[in-house]
């Protein structure tokens, strides 16, 4: 493949590219800025979609395509990324790209080799194709290695940086996380903008992949506002979209001018593009008078706020509907990766099934779920009344498959080891391990794909059984605390659902002993939920919780709880992520350890 | 905590420190090194048994002990490097062991906080500890971050540098990797070493935390070698032992005189201590005339041999005798932090559970072992034959559990749903999961560990049942091909095991439907072993690995199966890891991809 590093412009050249630049903003250019959703190494698919988003520019008279971030490979690729066969097909695919970009330009991204035999062998990069050549390669700078992401693991981070022209303008052409050290991040020594602006630049191109949480969108245009007014240049930011396992990629591209107001945001959770004409971009250098744009909705519920109103931020309705949508993307995007159509999940009666079920038929459609009720000797009527229900409503088959015969062999196979000890946890857990085994039984012959009903609440706290509830290939609410599975249950039947009044009114049940209640074990779930996300999210140790108010014995019990079931949540199912610390790839503590314990 | 940054010794200070160093080395420094097994979080353990090899140390007459990295709080600490709590309680560990140096100095390994507002906040530090002071916090340059390690999604490196001054000596002090660049490791831009040699040290030190593979002590003694020729000085190198989830520390902590030879060499697998007189190390400065060193153990299998002879490499006596060792620490340490005693694992007569049973036998005593015999109507007599022989040769007690009766009832169960659908992989998979089922039960009940008998071959081509033998807390053989197996079978009856023959002869069986073998659905294992090296261990891609001799439609069938059981080994428990390789924390795939598949 042919590329030539951009290098800085130095003397007589530079000087008159700069005059030319000084003027390039006010003269149309058409920039096309497209948000796809890829499938992790699906490299065929990928390129025939950016392809196809190429064609469509070019139709509209586009000058420039923007994509998103490892828009070849799909992002991220994680290990896949030490193949070289891996890397090779990459190369490939920028190159069937580059000889698509005769008239209108493309900037993508791709992993590129480090040419210098020190540092790792790869940057992660931002690719401008044109005429069909590459015209530049910029690297990445900042590279997250925190919570989901290990880029330092495969990438060299950028040591050198250059503005790129193009048609008269010059680029800061920059990737994701590069725009994220204003001065104040404390984890960089290195601003990219701040070496870029030297070189007179008079547009910001960012391509990203920035994940979802219910907080982020709000950050990642606040950083973006901030960049602009910092620098005094229009953006235009790219954000991939859709789900990749357990990462969720919310889209809502963004294009500010360069007073700092958001001129136009493309769709959140579904692919979109837009085309816009950078020459409008310039109000402030053009004199216009703007009023100064507000900073963040103040509307919105405060995350670092009162930390004794913490249940309500987490349950707040703009929160809320933010998770709805992307656990819906979550559950398509998996199955439809996976190449599956189909999903089974045990309905319980109880609120995480119902929710779970719920989001599975709107995601799926109901004649694609199977919902399987396995009462118990110890199960109440209602419970099944409830989930037959449920399932009325929804419209999606169910079965009923009594567990008692099952159980009653399991006991008797074991009551040679038993004798007669009391009824305890193990016979509990037989019962739970009885059903993965049913659902999985189902899900194999048919091929489902079993879907989780596991709640971040019970997760933490240890309270499910291995190879029993915690069974599934994803999932679904794993990343709410029970106190906004309700919320959501809520937002979901003021939205037209049908989650009976009785599933969302009983006290919570686990129906593995007589009249057995969740209380029983836990604390209630309003406490319980404070001081796990003071935990999880917070990261604040026990003193700390407990200077916030809460009662220091509850804040052991639950920190010990939390820390003795890291064995159990280390092999559970990945968690669609919503929160900005989720449970899977993104937390990650030894199995084997005595702290807080 | 009062601690003062070195810094680099100017003007004529300086010259004054470099005469009295010029000498030093001839006089009398005696070093006490020590390797022991810290338990992660676990600071009063810890702290009590540093401050004990202080004591021995002292007694000894000790001038300096120095201990291994981050053995504090043992390494690694992972995601508990977030928590502001828990370095707090490193500090407050480190403050007592420094109250306890009035006499005899100490190098330990412990975070510490960036001063600089820029970076992240924390450095992998070595602490020199002496007078009851902190005299020097050397900071870690080269972050490890692949495979199992993810140091710089914690620390920031190191940016300047400054030899130790200690009794009149000139300490190039230096953590873990930061020798493991001479310039010629492509993971780094920069050598420490090269940086602290200017200033005229005489004696290196370095504290590491080096896990074991099957080539690593080799690798390491090279590295180490390497470093002292290349800056002609003696190397003090203390490493970690003990096992912390997956990943086994080895000891071995190693004393280099001048001329590159290794004086002394401490335990491997177990902890060890000694004492060393630091100037008796500098034989080439004293003009004694010495041999050069050989490099490397002539003798041993090489790593990156003849493709077609890959199984000789793996099955060698030396790394399987190694491997044996790495397994009997990863399953005592797993249990004994965990707080358990005693182990249940299913024996089914086949080759693994038998491995599997004789190395819990052998690690924690027979009578702390319960194997678990679970024949179906598919199993063969001489299974349960084999199974018991097994255990009454080890002398470990075991039960019989026929799982008829379950079967017969979830076949029941089911039946409305599967109706006349004939036996398929559903229902072997049921079988499986009753005897996960059973065996959790019974370790519920009784408080036992569930020991699981998976190996590699099997993880890598999904050839299992998740929830069904595919359960339990530790992997002993997941990181084990089963040819490898085998070679272990043959090394432990070499050295007195009693595996009896049959089960040694016998073609492999999962005996889950009638005459089943594993040849009806997988390459015989030599060939699949081979490409499974090649694909996992060497990162080769698929045409690579034709061009090493092997047919392309089986290393397309073989690497499709590998990539399309990602979700599985998902969900698999910690594998004790003893390759360069290992499925789990080292080995991050996207679950939902389409990348040879």
């Amino acid at each position: 493949m042919h590329w030539a590093m951009v290098s800085g412009c130095k003397g007589s050249l530079a000087a008159r590219m700069r005059d030319v630049a000084r003027n390039a903003e006010f003269r149309p250019m058409k920039v096309f800025l497209s948000q796809q959703n890829y499938h992790v190494g699906n490299f065929e698919a990928n390129t025939a979609r950016i392809l196809e988003a190429l064609r469509q520019a070019e139709e509209m008279g586009a000058d420039l395509a923007v994509f998103t971030e490892l828009s070849v490979c799909g992002y991220p690729p994680r290990d896949f990324l030490e193949f070289g066969d891996f890397i090779r097909r990459c190369e490939e695919a920028v190159d069937e790209i580059r000889r698509h970009t005769s008239k209108v330009a493309a900037i993508i991204g791709a992993p590129a080799r480090n040419p210098d035999p020190l540092g790792k062998d790869l940057f992660n990069a931002a690719w401008l194709l044109h005429e069909g050549e590459v015209k530049a390669v910029v690297h990445k700078t900042l590279l997250p290695t925190y919570d989901v992401f290990d880029e330092y693991r495969y990438f060299e981070p950028a040591f050198s940086w250059s503005v790129v022209p193009f048609k008269g303008h010059r680029i800061a052409l920059t990737v994701c996380e590069d725009i994220w050290n204003l001065g104040d991040n404390p984890l960089y020594r290195i601003c990219p903008m701040d070496r870029l602006i030297a070189q007179e630049p008079d547009l910001m191109v960012n391509i990203s992949a920035s994940p979802f949480d219910y907080d982020h969108d709000d950050d990642r245009k606040e950083v973006v506002r901030r960049n602009v007014l910092k620098y005094g240049l229009p953006m235009l930011y790219t954000n991939a979209v859709g789900s990749q396992t357990e990462i969720v990629f919310d889209g809502g591209s963004l294009v500010y001018d360069d007073a700092g107001r958001l001129v136009h945001e493309l769709a959140y959770f579904r692919e979109d593009s837009a085309m816009v004409d950078v020459s409008t971009l310039f109000v402030r250098k053009q004199g216009t008078v703007v009023e100064e744009p507000q900073p963040r909705d103040p509307a919105r519920p405060v995350r670092n706020g009162d930390p004794s109103r913490i249940i309500e931020y987490l349950t707040g309705e703009h929160n809320i509907a933010q998770i709805h949508e992307a656990l819906l993307l979550g559950i398509r995007d998996y199955f439809g990766k996976m190449g599956f159509r189909r999903a089974i999940l045990g309905s319980s009666g109880g609120i995480d099934s119902a929710v779970t079920l719920a989001l599975a038929c709107e995601a799926l459609g109901p004649e694609h779920v199977r919902a399987v009720l396995m009462p118990s000797p110890f199960s109440s009527s209602h419970s099944v009344d409830d989930a037959v229900a449920l399932s009325r409503g929804l419209g999606n088959p169910y079965d009923i498959i009594p567990i008692e015969g099952p159980y009653e062999a399991m006991l008797q196979a074991l009551s040679p080891v038993f004798g007669d000890m009391p009824f305890g946890i193990a016979e509990e857990n037989v019962q739970s391990r009885i059903r993965g085994n049913l659902l999985m039984a189902i899900a194999n012959k048919f091929g489902y794909i079993l879907l989780n009903t596991s709640n971040k609440s019970e997760l933490a706290t240890g309270y499910g059984t291995l190879y029993g509830d915690m069974a599934g290939g994803l999932s679904v609410l794993g990343d709410l605390y029970k106190t906004q599975v309700y919320a959501l249950a809520q937002h979901i039947n003021r939205g037209g659902g049908c989650i009976p009044r009785n599933i969302l009114e009983k006290a919570p049940s686990a129906e593995l002993r007589p009249n057995q209640k969740d209380s029983d074990s836990l604390p209630d779930y309003p406490s319980l939920d404070r001081v796990l996300h003071h935990y999880i999210e917070g990261r604040m140790g026990p003193s700390e919780i407990v200077a916030t108010g809460v009662d220091a014995g509850l804040v052991e019990r639950v920190l010990r709880m939390v820390n003795a079931n890291e064995y159990k949540r280390n092999q559970f199912c990945p968690v669609i992520r919503v929160s900005g610390k989720a449970f899977g790839v993104g937390r990650r503590l030894p199995i084997v350890a005595r702290y807080l314990v």
